[in-house]
């Protein structure tokens, strides 16, 4: 069948015909970002990161190993692991996003010299995976748990999506779906199970359907789901093989595949409105947000396995992995455009600052895989890895953000993200406006928003009051207003015309943020927070104390100083105290009352940027005397 | 060369003629264990442990892959990972030390079938190691990092030293010194470097050296730890390859590995007293003891890897080795020989009844692989594992306790663990004197020691004055009398007679132990103890109050009450406090003051009888209200 990419603005989830969908996407083509903030870092990614990773997956054999399976070299081995494919993959949907909106002609042509390698090193069947051309073709598909064959086709799908949408081009998704229909007819729905261990094709399937408009790919997506919990796993539960994902009560296994299937069957929610999928969702977000969530939005909290770990277990070093943090905001992501709740966007945007960024150096070229919430200074960032997952995996997210920005719905125009930029939006009347923020967020707590309608209509603006807000103040014009606030978003609803213009005043106090009692790690801690950001504490700007003997008394005044160093930061400075250092023994019997504590300066950094400057310990959780 | 296996009284570590040793031993054969506590645990390693493990190598083909490198099976795949040899080797020698003093003709028997199946399955030349028979004989010696080769090695010399001890056989013995020769000729001292990637053959050397007063094996020993910081290893930190053992400064690594490594520079101190290697091993002890043990004495706190973590990194979940707690007894105990250093004995104290007995079901036949200090009612006992190492590791320990109850000195007599039990041992001057220990401890803090030396002799009797003891009363007879206390030992220096007694009455208070401030995860908790006794609160004893809701005022009194549950233990309990259940969120403003709490009995069990009634949170440390 003929099928046409939804190019239009590129959007990232593209909900425009999807009728469970409270939201509609604005695209990143549709959109313009001048941040302060941002601008530097999608800057950066389009600049440094997607060519340095360029580099990485040529170096790494990465690309080579689809010339060896195309026939293109002779004697090559196979390079890498065997989801290697998905580096490029990841690389591929990076660099197309960056593409939205801005021609970049040599890009272009490096992606379609890839694309045509991926076209080579395909089979006449569809099939398409490197690490199993040439020498393994008899081991495809001989182990679903394992060997991440789909996963490949799911990232695959994924880059042909974000290709067909900035370019145009469908190159790419034509090699896409001829590995679909290789799966849809090996693994043919109601007909023989078929699920992989590494969730992920079946959030592309359901983007495919939203592509092609083929109620296959829905099918399909749907029948990976539902082959869960029927063995095709070997039952693993790291696996979410444990049951039927409808009957799939808590967050578990592996942090990245557990939020990757939840997003999807989220998408699959978002298509069907299918009631049961929409319980599992709801009830494993809610055990994701209120038990196994780090106060960075990090998720995963155990080194073995990079699994979620149990209820309120929520350790100093906890493995949350960048991938997940991501993984998490896919999830979030289609649970705000399911229902406009406001809890999905706070935690999209504590994930982001305080979950994704701190994976990226800020030069842009080296990276997390795990984010820990204290260290000894040895957890530094490197190039790439082994398991190349995160890097890549940061590049098509920041590539892909301006397209997190801005929503419509039946009812308005949503900004979801305080980003200096601007948008062409369609209201749902069809009338074209463009939206400008304008802000100094995360540092400075004034944002304006000005609206330009090409004629005067009447909708609803909804404009995040997020969790870490206390009073905001509002202004229409002049006019200091009182809006409603609906699921953490303030509603104006008016007609709006050309030049009207909305401006907020957040306050940003800095906040000491304590976990549920149950958590036992951070007993009598707290984290340090300034409007979205997550602060800690580097040994480097502790000259004179260790920084495991900070104690707060919960008291001080906490002086935020932008500083030019990281990058340009708030740093929150207090006169705090610290522990007289301590040589007794390890463990001693245990005495009531105050440690003995001597006065010391403390320097909050945003997390996002620490293992900047020379290794050394840091912390996000401080404890607080009692008084 | 001949050489005759010392049998005697069948020491562990037999420093009865180390030069720099301050400690000589009393052997396993010499010492009869009766003891409410530890005889029921003695006699089920005996009579259950060991023929469960037993059958477990017939199982999982540990044993037919002898069978298959000696050539009496065709056909046969190899079984298990690449040292699975060691499971075997170290069943035997938890089988030889049972026999200790015990003859048992079926045991016996079994042991000689088990050796000739492992001399039918040594090489002409030495070798010895089943997963490099048959089909992988090219494959010898090329991955010292990875194979442990001589890791097996090691372990089948430590089996034949106990085996000849036990039994006065030189079969197996005969088996170890051919494959030690190949292992000389291999990587003979001063010409070839070699170590290998798990340590444990550097100890059985040196325990070979002292069998049999070849030189060559104390050489051999003091090569493979200086062959460490050359590359033989690739550099690995992991490995303990990263610096010349003379230059490593902290404790680090994998935790088994690190302490193997520890206690036989220990060894060769003991032997050599170079001051060097003296140096080192103080100061790796220092650096676990007082920055990387667990309260429980559990040692390796990250799960990555099996490792240790940074000073301090003591987190809840912490992995803690069931073998690991094995390794530092083994380290500890070379060190006390080495000193008379009570701090190594509370850490052999500890670590046995908190790090290593947990690792073993109450029946005996299941095992902890990893002891954590809190759980959410997941992790289970098994009855082996893929990586069997911890199970006979136990049993090896458990039938060898009583040759780590008494030692000599040239001054006197030593008791270091009170275990009821009674001992033949000979004084320096050569004096026979039989000794008995009568306790009820852990429980009770009565101990009576009588002495019956053969006529009156006058020496110095140690006993313990363990960190955990407050006040101790002290008889001599009917008199109070008030000895001494040098590193951690009451000394009481007379001509003693038989029947002479010593009476002691330590204080046994429920204490609660906090840790260092530095310890992050620990801040403001407390663990509770009794005696030698880390407890734990496990959710079966809390019907009313989840036990991560559980708050000590630190002011409760706690009643101590024998009950026959769980084998016999002395619970503990008290009215506590229970923060009210909070349905907020998982993070929120931090709050000064009190948080609502309610009454909560709350029940204390031993942390090593966790995990033995129905599955559900448990807990060490416990909250603290600040007062």
């Amino acid at each position: 069948m003929t099928v046409e990419p939804t190019i239009e603005d590129a959007p990232v989830v593209d909900t425009t015909r999807s009728p469970h969908a409270r939201l509609r996407p604005v695209g990143v083509a549709a959109v313009r970002v001048h941040d302060r903030f941002w601008s530097p870092r999608l800057d950066r990614n389009r600049d440094e990161t997607i060519p340095t990773q360029y580099q990485q997956c040529q170096s790494t054999g990465a690309l080579t190993n689809f010339r060896r399976a195309g026939g293109l070299v002779d004697g090559e081995p196979f390079h890498g692991l065997y989801f290697s494919d998905s580096d490029v993959y990841k690389w591929v949907e990076a660099a197309s996003w960056s593409l939205a909106g801005r021609p970049d002609a040599e890009l272009d042509r490096t992606l379609d010299e890839t694309i045509a390698l991926f076209a080579a090193a395909q089979d006449d069947d569809g099939y398409l995976n490197t690490y199993f051309s040439v020498d393994r073709v008899a081991e495809r598909w001989t182990d679903l748990a394992v060997r991440h064959e789909m996963y490949c086709i799911g990232h695959l799908t994924q880059a042909a999506i974000a290709h067909a949408r900035t370019t145009g081009k469908r190159t790419l998704l034509d090699v896409a779906l001829r590995a679909c229909e290789h799966v849809f007819a090996r693994f043919t729905p109601d007909q023989v199970p078929g699920t992989c261990g590494h969730p992920c094709l079946e959030m592309a399937l359901v983007e495919l359907y939203r592509t092609t408009r083929d109620g296959r790919w829905l099918r399909l997506a749907t029948w990976q789901l539902d082959s869960r919990g029927r063995g095709v796993l070997n039952g693993s539960e790291y696996l979410l093989d444990h049951a039927p994902l409808r009957e799939q009560t808590y967050v578990t296994g592996h942090a990245v595949r557990a939020l990757y299937l939840y997003a999807a069957a989220a998408d699959v929610v978002l298509e069907t409105g299918d009631e049961q999928l929409r319980a599992v969702v709801d009830r494993l977000w809610r055990d994701l947000a209120q038990h196994k969530t780090a106060v960075t939005g990090g998720v995963g909290a155990r080194w073995d396995g990079e699994a979620f770990g149990d209820p309120y277990e929520l350790p100093d070093r906890a493995y949350n992995e960048t991938c997940a943090a991501i993984a998490a905001i896919f999830f979030a992501w289609r649970l705000l455009l399911l229902t406009g709740d406001g809890q999905y966007r706070d935690a999209i945007e504590t994930a982001l600052y305080n979950g994704v960024l701190p994976g990226l150096a800020l030069s842009g070229t080296e990276f997390f895989y795990q984010n820990p919430l204290a260290d000894a200074g040895r957890h530094r960032r490197k190039p790439w890895f082994t398991c190349a997952c995160c890097p890549p995996n940061v590049a098509r997210l920041l590539a892909s953000l301006p397209g997190y920005l801005y929503t419509t719905s039946d009812d308005g125009l949503w900004v979801h993200l305080y980003v200096g930029s601007d948008a062409d939006v369609h209201l749902a009347d069809g009338t074209h406006a463009r939206v400008e923020v304008r802000t100094a967020l995360p540092w400075d707590g004034e944002v304006e928003i000005e609206l330009t309608p090409d004629e005067p209509t009447e909708f609803t603006l909804f404009l995040p009051r997020p969790g870490w807000a206390g009073d905001v103040t509002v202004r229409l014009g002049e006019d200091v207003i009182e809006p409603d606030t609906a699921q953490g978003y303030l509603t104006l609803r008016r007609t709006w015309r050309a030049g009207d213009r909305v401006r907020l005043r957040f306050a940003l106090p800095t906040r000491l943020i304590a976990a549920h009692p149950r958590v036992a790690s951070t007993h009598f801690r707290v984290a340090l927070t300034r409007g979205p950001l997550v602060y800690c504490v580097e040994q480097v700007d502790h000259p004179d104390v260790d920084v495991a003997d900070i104690r707060l008394t919960g008291t001080e005044r906490w002086t935020p100083t932008f500083t030019e160093a990281l990058g340009g930061v708030v740093a929150l400075t207090a006169d705090a105290r610290a522990v007289v250092p301590d040589d007794g023994p390890l463990y001693r019997p245990y005495e009531p009352g105050a440690v003995p504590t001597q006065p010391a300066t403390v320097t909050a950094i945003p997390y996002y940027a620490w293992a900047n400057r020379e290794p050394g310990p840091m912390r996000v959780f401080l404890p607080v005397l009692p008084r």
